[in-house]
């Protein structure tokens, strides 16, 4: 069998644990495994090489940036062979370079585009474990450049696509997906399966188990993940197209109390009016997530749309600074309001799962602001001091504490 | 003009000084030249990553080692540029990947074979200051080498060869090549000019102000080296193939207090025996220098050797575990000797120098222990205590401190 084994930065953050993790690899590899490991870079060493480059130039080109940066992913790929050569087993690191891992050009933000798998397939015919850079790439111009934040999944995965992987492993310091927040949610269960939309919504919802990008590239090559923990033998929750039979309705709840609403009041009811506003917010680079746009009333309507939480007032500048050629009433800023959504593939064929969420708030008392819906996902904004009591009564109501 | 600037650790230690080689590099672009900048890994950052991958693996596989290793030249040259562009000129980071520097396949050890100058090329057209990893280089597997200490030399002299630059300026600590060193030698005085030859006698030597494999390099590809001070303005040393017609005799006076002898006395007068001596010890990697033999007397001889300070003992640890194979009657160490040097291209065609470097340390009432000469070198072994003493005399009696 052919795994794909992917650590994050806290996994290999010193001596002790890349030997930890040396001796998890290996003990897959002595079972008759082909193992390739992805690894990013020591603890918080990005966030210290972005702050020497700070320190140099407080606005670092991009191109330099990643030039930089990869330098610690290549630090953690050598230092884990070496701790491999102690326990006696054959490993050979490799960075973006060596295996050419190609990307689209955007420094500090490229995607991947193709992985050759020539060098790869070589080593590990000469029966050894090849421990590779996460986070990296080549573009076509021979530069480096990085994935963004979290992008050591995504090259995990592209990967395990590229080598047809049985399995791609994604270890982190939570030992899989669960129905909800277990801080929040007192009866929250992890999961054993989860299919990859859910995972996705979960993963935009700010669940933050795994990176967006590599959910949707795992769907698209039908990867299977494995999300489990780097400090446990846990089973963890297998990530893939289909899951079994006894599947439930809703497989969890997410809460995200990152969120701030905005009202804009008052705003002519004519054509142009919401592209005017949103095209304002998003050349400021506010990202918007819900919006809700009342029907006229007369001749004006109001527009309300949630941002994550440090824009908010970001959004209201470029509001205030815009008001003369958006033409509105006034504008409010509603800060305490959380998001709170269920998720689950099942829904799609059953209509009255959303009625059941709206039911359960109405009995706890608590008043929705906004709602937004998606085929498999379902999300309302309340108030951010109701959120674990609405959390928990949900996961209640649809019985996700039973297996 | 095309130039090729090389700086050390010392010179990119921290941020300032990272912008000292930064405005004095911008300064020869400005005047209108192509610059190619090779740059070495921080102040002690080479150092700390070894003790890094020590820490790890006490013993730890040179191919890693060099993976690791690279990670500090690339460090150097994103950051360099990163201060570039704040001070408002166009640059371009490359490491040996990108550049191509192909070098043989020995780990830690490696020698610089091509480079391939496209790419470096198209970015001096692009009206780029080009920064390029020192010390490092590609192997035939597409593996990372390093060229071993002072390798980020050989790498600037490689360059300027590759790119037939008009020059190849080393940075340094001091400020040029001098007669003598001024800390023994109080009338030392820096030369302007001086020939690869005798620069190569001089680094043999140990005045260190050269990597060795990089003047040889000079050599056979016609570079023009200069060696100056990356703190000073100073006009540093010129080292070519042929300097000026006012050439002095002798060029400089070397002393090299990191020596020891050994004699082995009572040796049987026999041929192969020599050969089993020093068999012996370069198996165990001890580097002899001077080599003195006596003429037999009745069936025995006499061998004496130098080493360097710290082999000393280890020399003798050799031949004490082969006694009974050498069959000699006992051995001695001196520990207390230094050697002399004087070195001059002028030399070949006068052959009254040596004569007249043994008057002077007669006159001196210094001993001499053993004499060795090479085409443009004489070299005696003398008591440490004589040593400054000897340098200065030899100094005066040639006049090297007249211009």
């Amino acid at each position: 069998m052919l795994v794909v084994k992917k650590f994050g930065g806290t996994s290999v953050a010193n001596k002790e644990r890349i030997y930890n993790v040396a001796r998890r690899v290996i003990e897959d590899y002595k079972n008759g495994n082909e193992v390739v490991v992805v690894l990013s870079a020591m603890g918080k060493m990005t966030d210290e090489l972005i702050a020497m480059a700070r320190d140099i130039n407080p606005n670092p080109s991009r191109r330099e940036l990643d030039m930089l940066m990869t330098t610690g992913e290549q630090t953690s790929v050598a230092l884990m062979c070496m701790a491999m050569d102690v326990l006696g087993v054959p490993s050979v690191s490799l960075n973006a370079f060596q295996v050419q891992m190609h990307t689209t050009s955007a420094y500090g933000n490229a995607r991947l585009k193709r992985i050759d798998t020539e060098r790869i397939r070589h080593e590990l015919d000469s029966k050894r474990i090849v421990v590779i850079t996460g986070f990296q790439g080549v573009n076509k111009y021979d530069d480096y450049t990085t994935l963004g934040r979290g992008g050591s999944d995504t090259t995990a995965v592209a990967l395990a696509a590229a080598l047809h992987a049985d399995k791609c492993e994604i270890y982190t310091d939570v030992d899989g997906v669960y129905t909800a927040d277990p801080r929040i949610v007192t009866r929250a269960r992890k999961l054993s399966e989860i299919t990859y939309d859910e995972m996705l919504d979960l993963a935009t919802l700010g669940a933050g188990v795994l990176h967006n990008r590599s959910v949707e590239m795992a769907k698209k090559y039908g990867v299977e993940l494995v999300v489990r923990s780097s400090l446990t033998n846990e089973e963890g929750t297998v990530v893939k197209e289909d899951v079994k039979v006894e599947k439930m309705l809703v497989s969890g709840v997410a809460v995200d109390k990152s969120a701030e609403r905005i009202s804009l009041v008052g705003l002519e009811d004519k054509p142009g009016i919401a592209f005017r506003v949103f095209d304002a917010l998003a050349k400021a680079n506010v990202n918007v997530d819900m919006i809700l746009q009342s029907v006229g009333r007369g001749d004006t309507k109001d527009i309300s749309f949630t941002v994550d939480g440090n824009f908010g007032d970001d959004a209201l500048k470029v509001l205030e600074d815009n008001k003369s050629r958006l033409n509105y009433e006034h504008v409010e800023i509603e800060k305490n309001v959380c998001k709170v959504s269920i998720v689950g593939a099942g829904m799609m064929s059953n209509p009255g799962v959303a009625a059941k969420m709206f039911e359960c708030l109405y009995n706890e008392h608590i008043n929705i602001k906004m709602i937004s819906t998606s085929e498999i996902r379902v999300t309302v904004l309340i108030d951010v001091k109701d959120a674990d009591r609405a959390a928990n009564a949900i996961h209640d109501i649809f019985g996700l504490d039973e297996a």
